[in-house]
């Protein structure tokens, strides 16, 4: 079975499918172990491990190249986080002619004005009108040349303090486009406009949540309330920074990595990951 | 002053300079916050992040992008680990002319047979005629448009079992050479014959560490016993990867990540790391 | 029906498939509007447009790279000209793995050591051994996640000046292995070798040429020896040289490029190829 | 020298400096043996050679790579066509440190808004503002790490029909703003308002020119009319499509290439612009 359909029955079953953002193969196969169901291949860590901010300053070519690393590294289907969609009509149909050659599962672009700034920042949020909105995401089912890829549209009424209205008015209208799934992004510290929207949602297509803020929000609520699939966006992120600063910081005042060796992974434990012997038994 | 200056500043020091292996510009930026002197951008991390293993699968294009993504993210010398050098002597000299047109301060190749096997493997170790290795290293310094590229010559003869006496023949052949450092590997559990190599050692060029297995012999040590620069290759790798595990799974158990927020870095955090309010304030 | 079936359908037709060299997806284009059945991405037309020799200097990042541009740009399959695999057999199954990940038809390997020489060169060419080579076939082979993707085995024993006898065997030994064909190479100038090698071949699986030498063989006459395809394989390349170098003196002695506009396609010519309207038409 | 010093210097000469489109190494080669002073890594040239057409489709990673190969390629300063910058004044600083560490030796943005249409197509030209504009060309000054780096301020303002006193205003605000030159783009059949423009222009900074429809102007006549620089920005291109349609054409009508050979490149030549024999004797 193909990854898209793969997501498209995670998105359809009764419960609560869970994604985790993965920058690298390794994140993802170690999402996978971790029985995670499905990769966010998200721009905002992407750009992070970049040292680069997430304001639209990596190109399709980075982004794209960052999600087919986790699709190759892992089984798991990949939703690849496209911004904007890198521009206007035409970047949205190229976007999904190279994503859906390269095999990802499904995509996911949001209503904001090229370029962007991270949601969670307190500055420069720009709606893009929902028409235009609504005729990208049109001419991104139009371009697919299977019916399989996965268009998730993403609004940030909410973030852009539009109120649970218009996320709905929005929704509503990429749904009608043809919009596989809506991701309604909310910056709240607690899941109450989420919630709000749900209630009030047409339920015409699967609803996406990502609780990086409301983050106490826990699955089997989640799954009443009528989420499909819920993202951990960057919690792998932030666990490596604060391991590698720790890390860091230990052997700088050590010397030497005696005391960090008993934390961290053995070599050994590295090489099973890579499945050094299984590769290495190719040779005659 | 240009990087491959600073490497070399670092190398003649009577101190012990610190390389940290950063397989991000990410890492590379906490590594400098740390207080490292130098980058080691790693062959064995650059391709256990995207899930392979370290047997020259990856590419030199690979592991070049993987260089410049760390070169460009901090103020730090990057010394990229080539491997091999990917080939024979031409593909040594076409390897000197990209990494110095990019930028990086240092490259290190090591005496064994394209492809390579990771060091710390049981299996498959060939070293190259030291000859033909010490014809590689002239050819690498003879293409250089520039004196100021650091190239370090790298002896596996330790690794192969071959003893101090080679591993000393190879290092004198490659300085004579040309090689502005040997390094010098070792996979014992204690720094026994690495303390011997350099108490036999004529000094003619700097000599370079790497105390993954011998990890408890610390800076004021190597000092006294004539290193000028340790490595620390795989620390972050490892530490990341404990890191992501302990974080997956705790999300998964909880079914949220709340339990896990008390120890990842914060948003604002990932923010600053990326600068964000610098880069915003270009805008009008 | 997926590429590499349509590239099966023309290696089984009675008719001699015709493949074009195309260095760029501006030429691939051009080869299916000329009515080519397929694309060969060869490595000595890739490496020279880049300005470097065709000894392996090129990594199978940026080979990969022009063989998926080519593919994206026309509907004909690709056949990639993989060189030696790029290494051993642990090359090759990645190898395997990538390409067919990528949606291209087709990989050609030959049995060179690593690193290779171009077969026109008077110099450097070592034959792998048989039974060596033989292995990396059929792991390349076990590698494939489909049974799709076409292998090509392609010999060298004619230009390493081994006979028909040793290629003869050699092309046994590689279809015994899997190989869905093979290609036999040759530099002479005439295709008596060639006729030859045809004439005593089992059939076992069909033959591919490449009438670089012998370029008066005409495909009537092949289709009559047994010839399945025929690769074109640096004529793009070498009008390409002789039109840029015409072009670019004329310019040059006239001080203005009024002399060439009516030798080259108009900017509207290249706005059809682009499809410049049809990508307009996308927006609102 | 550095390269950017060079363009410098031929910005600066009395002489009319001549830069050719070209879309890869061997075309930048070419260039450089035909005795062009510079090349134009062309944004046009670059997407058609992919197949794409020119409206903001390929990243500036895809562009950056294409400078590279030919600044790599040749010994002649680059000047990269970067489009309208990639976005906004964020992206064109990223822009600026990207392509100064790459080592290229100018940039020329433009003022049109993000994502562009080619120039010569008669749709969907939209000039950013002056102001906005101006503060890029700031921004990318202020960028540098060095006063190296030529930067290029190209106005559409004719392309856009907004007349010579409208490019005169823009070329003088960018100019204010740190432009180190100003490119006039025009695609009237006659030198015309190029020559109107030249007349009244202050010669704060240079002026470059694009002769693609007002191709019978000749160097002399630029000189004296006050041209510091012209690009041949397409001709190679459209010189390549020309030679590819009748090299191709000819082959599937003989059925061998045998009639081609008189008109095309040898292999010998090739290896010569591969300088073969040099890499080859690169070897023990």
């Amino acid at each position: 079975m193909h990854k898209s359909q793969k997501l498209r029955e995670l998105l359809q079953s009764p419960d609560v499918a869970t994604a985790m953002g993965s920058a690298s193969g390794l994140a993802a196969i170690l999402a996978e172990q971790a029985g995670f169901d499905a990769v966010w291949s998200s721009s905002f860590e992407v750009s992070a491990f970049r040292g680069l901010p997430d304001t639209s300053l990596l190109t399709m070519t980075q982004y794209l190249a960052a999600s087919v690393e986790v699709n190759r590294a892992c089984g798991l289907p990949v939703i690849a986080d496209c911004d904007t969609g890198f521009g206007n009509a035409l970047n949205v149909a190229h976007m999904i002619h190279e994503y859906e050659a390269a095999g990802i599962a499904g995509v996911c672009i949001e209503d904001k004005v090229f370029p962007k700034v991270n949601s969670f920042s307190a500055r420069g949020q720009v709606l893009e009108e929902t028409e235009e909105f609504a005729h990208r995401i049109a001419v991104a089912k139009a371009a697919q040349s299977t019916p399989d890829l996965v268009v998730i549209a993403r609004t940030e009424a909410l973030i852009a303090g539009r109120g649970v209205g218009e996320a709905l008015r929005r929704a509503d209208a990429y749904a009608s486009a043809g919009a596989d799934a809506v991701l309604v992004h909310s910056k709240a510290s607690t899941p109450g406009e989420i919630q709000e929207f749900l209630g009030r949602w047409s339920g015409a297509v699967p609803v996406v949540v990502v609780p990086t803020t409301y983050y106490d929000w826990p699955v089997d609520e989640m799954r009443q309330a009528g989420v499909a699939l819920t993202i951990y966006a960057n919690q792998a992120l932030r666990a490596s920074v604060s391991a590698l600063r720790r890390t860091m910081t230990a052997i700088r005042e050590a010397g030497c990595s005696a005391t960090v060796e008993p934390e961290v992974a053995s070599v050994k434990e590295i090489f099973e990951i890579q499945r050094l012997d299984d590769w290495l038994s190719l040779s005659r």
